[in-house]
């Protein structure tokens, strides 16, 4: 298959990802009836449900990363050709954005919105760097055939136990300034996330060449 | 196996189906004590659990659909005869009714009532129509022997994050117009469900076409 | 193995099954605050993951069916000698009391009570006949080697969308009795729920056969 | 793989478990609005979802324990050699002690802190020693290539079916002892838990012997 087919597919997915993750944000924000936990199990369950039916079908054709700092780990290691790169990263990009227009028009919201809900915070940071650090160890760790499940059972743990709710992935802090709702966050406090997280991915490729 | 049987099976699926469906709707209303939050969790896990079950043993007899829109997708794809097609979306019409009425009697309501809940909009028909859309893209392209789990951890995920709550199915609209309960919708808003997932079906094989 | 191993082994997952039911009923309706639904929220993930547990783990050693209507089925289908049909029932019996002993030592409560909490009416015993009729079919249809997950799904979608949140078990029943809590049963309704599932076996089975 | 890196791997797998049981305690208590069975649901579940995920990624390296009362059952059946059992246990102490600190770092907490949260009494104490005893059974019942779904399902259980919300594991009592939130264990504690911990380690292998 070709690039352009490969950085489609990753369009689709991050877009599917994001309009996951942001969707069930509002539609658990709008019922829970304040009960913020709430909210976040509903939220929680709808992004492990969907990155694992997202990864297990678009895995066989673009490697499903939805994720540059995954896509960069993937280029370091040849496991991506480094001609790639730039592509897939510009596709997660739109489509993390055009999954949280979607979202916002299927909620009846104006389409173009900014997040105004701040994260940031040494405590925040810090739970982004170890959210990305052990997202990079399960892929990298995960055995043969069971990534879709270990990423999302991952990702479903880590909205809980990491203090930044785990967002992980540069793509998804891209996409969730789009929505100014229960996930979004505000353009900025982007970029400390972004840089947690690309520290936290050196870190666990580190730990893993370590262990291994 | 003959198309009666397959037909009866298609019937009886689609039954369970619609019966898990509104069961949970009108348990999870009556226990939550109004948080709305809490009633659409449970009616999720029961329909992500039912749907399971209920694709895993039925799929080697009929292939599982229990959906006029997936049947059709399966009719233009050769996949199933068109000489069946008429068969099998009757009885998933016929299940689908049965199975709202089995949910009445089981909670005490009266057999024959119909929906008050009204459902409609730009916003929840886009809803539909992405909830249709990738419950098609999610089975064209579900690895083989893992269509049971996908698709149930699709509607488990799409519940939430459209805003239409993801029926997804016509034969799920029409069976839902038979329950006065949380997980109801009222006839007067069928018509613009069903034709929303239609198009959503269409344009999720088209998806799947361009993409593979 | 012999059949005293065997029955060991029901008595042992029965005891099992029951301690985790009631144990998670005593524990959500502590904790849930009034709040039905959460409580049932948490005895249903309890129950799903023990049963899951008990099912992979038992199943090697007696074919775990923790449950009296199960094992007639099977020995009517002479998958159980019938010479062996009355030591697992009574291990199921003397489990499951067991079991519920055990929930009410740890939960510091005393051990010999009765249930006060009365389940009858029509609406319910259709509840239990539905719940076990469906319970046969999905045993006896699971494809080779998905029967745990299968039964351990069904129950927690049946948990919810049947009115008598889904007992379909006459040893459940029994260890139910002993219990004065959440997931308790009334011995005076005890009687109603047995019939409901032995008629509810008995049309399961019949199904299967009609449909195979 | 020598020993240093199998230790290692016992450390990092127990911090991440802890740095999971913790964390999710400590955000689900914050969140949950003081509806205590909400916070242990959002516990439970990212207990259950990390759990998986070490036991998948870590089990090839070192075993996966992560508990020195499982360490100990497997220096007896020779599985691990008796030369490596004080590493192990070692590791896993300081791993779960990070852990914990990992937590208090990322929740903005003081690093250093103890719990306390009292938690005695026959009724708990006997719920430990279920719950390990549960635990034993499951890990050598598990079949081939099920233990790390089997021991993470049983765990989301026995969180629920317990009276002390099942620790079962003495490095995760010395942990928790470092975390003055929802999932802690004042020191004071300590002792009765981990006694009753390897009285059930204990129980757990003569059931197993007896059985099979």
């Amino acid at each position: 298959m070709n690039l352009w087919r490969k950085a489609l597919a990753e369009l689709l997915g991050t877009a599917g990802l994001l309009c996951a993750v942001l969707g069930s944000g509002i539609m658990g924000e709008r019922l829970a009836g304040g009960n913020v936990a709430i909210a976040l199990l509903a939220n929680t369950l709808a992004t492990v449900f969907a990155l694992y039916v997202l990864i297990e079908v678009f895995g066989p054709l673009s490697g499903a990363h939805f994720n540059p700092a995954v896509s960069v780990v993937m280029a370091l290691r040849r496991e991506l050709p480094a001609a790639s790169l730039a592509a897939y990263i510009v596709a997660q990009l739109i489509g993390a954005m055009l999954g949280a227009w979607l979202a916002n028009v299927m909620f009846d919201m104006s389409v173009l919105q900014w997040s105004t809900k701040m994260r940031s915070g040494w405590g925040q940071w810090l739970g982004e760097l170890v959210a990305t650090s052990g997202l990079v160890l399960v892929i990298l760790g995960a055995p043969a055939g069971k990534a879709a499940q270990l990423v999302a059972s991952y990702i479903g743990a880590a909205y809980w136990f990491t203090s930044s709710t785990s967002f992980a992935n540069p793509a998804a802090v891209f996409g969730r300034m789009f929505s100014d709702s229960f996930a979004g966050i505000a353009p900025a406090s982007a970029t400390g996330f972004v840089v947690a997280e690309l520290l936290g991915a050196a870190i666990g490729v580190s730990f893993y060449r370590f262990v291994r």
